[in-house]
């Protein structure tokens, strides 16, 4: 991280793209899962990959890959916007150690519900992990629309 | 915000963050009022979350649900790109005037969006705040580009 | 682009900002397709759509219309974390060749990927082109969790 970066950073910076950054590694990884899944119970979503691995009737539906699916858009749905929330707020000079307990509790949060979801846990586990991420998110947002406004 | 960002900024980004935020927010909302169409509805995604919530029957498809799922779905095909949009652009030293029209075409197209897809209002109300807020969001990806060519 | 911003970026910011903004105005206009299939096709998501455009009859689901929307999606699991990733990666202070062949393969690989998916090309043509865009995706996350970890 170069010198000028961190210097606007007030120290929080690394630590949100390090949990932030590991976020998006573990969307990777369910995106890989899911390829692995349609190949082993051989579901495909275009006719062209079923010819590849079999013939046509396996251009299908499986609920195993739905749920992968799920899992996934639910990470787009809510790590998305804490790249760009945990981005802003850590240039608005938070306290280091709030800050810290905003992006740990945003990645602990985030990692659980992947688990509960791919390990289909029983609920409410994934509910309770998803609104553990999601508080966090919240406060930031409304601590950016407070900054913002003071600033117009 | 602290100095050394806004003094980059050329005044108008605490305009775009207020704006991207309050959307950011108002996607948390449709997230909620999806769950609350699914506890109402009694139409869930996953096994698990129907047992909770009464029997393996209630793991099901219901028009409302979706419909809260196409609006969330839109808007992550279009605010999240203004995200990154209007941030770029923030830095560019738009003319200030300019800049605020373009984030508020965004943020009132968006909400009325929302509304008009939630409360299913009739056609074209969405359609067209649809193209009103992607206006200015073309409009601003082709002045990064131009900016981003002159620079090469 | 301001001089501050282009100072703190080490050169390779204008590249990043030409690749991925040029990669969002690719995904406006997979969204501007979906809408012209759905018209040709007269496969409307929503009833108030179906009903302007001929009868109830024209809400149902189509093939064609389908796979623009996996198109889309899969552009949203994989161009919007570049979009963070190639950000941030820039103020890393790269070595410039080394991060426009990274800039490059993103964008090239996106091209393919989409121009493979709604022409329908044989597999498995769309998957090598996700993989060639993943790869620096992958590369660029790897160094911003180095990088933010030696400066916790």
């Amino acid at each position: 991280m170069p010198a000028p970066a961190l210097a606007l950073s007030g120290q929080v910076l690394p630590a949100f793209l390090l949990c932030s950054t590991l976020l998006v590694i573990k969307m990777y990884v369910v995106a890989v899962i899911t390829g692995q899944v349609r190949l082993r119970k051989k579901a495909f979503a275009n006719p062209e990959d079923a010819l590849r691995h079999g013939g046509p009737q396996f251009c299908r539906d499986d609920q195993d890959v739905d749920r992968c699916l799920r899992a996934h858009r639910n990470d787009m749905e809510t790590i998305y916007p804490f790249l760009f929330l945990g981005l802003v707020y850590s240039f608005l000079q938070p306290n280091p150690f709030v800050a810290h307990v905003h992006f740990l509790l945003v990645f602990l949060g985030r990692m659980v519900h992947t688990v509960a979801y791919l390990g289909k846990l029983r609920a409410p586990i994934r509910s309770l992990a998803y609104t553990l991420a999601q508080l966090p998110c919240a406060s930031m947002a409304l601590q950016i629309v407070w900054e913002a406004a003071r600033h117009l």
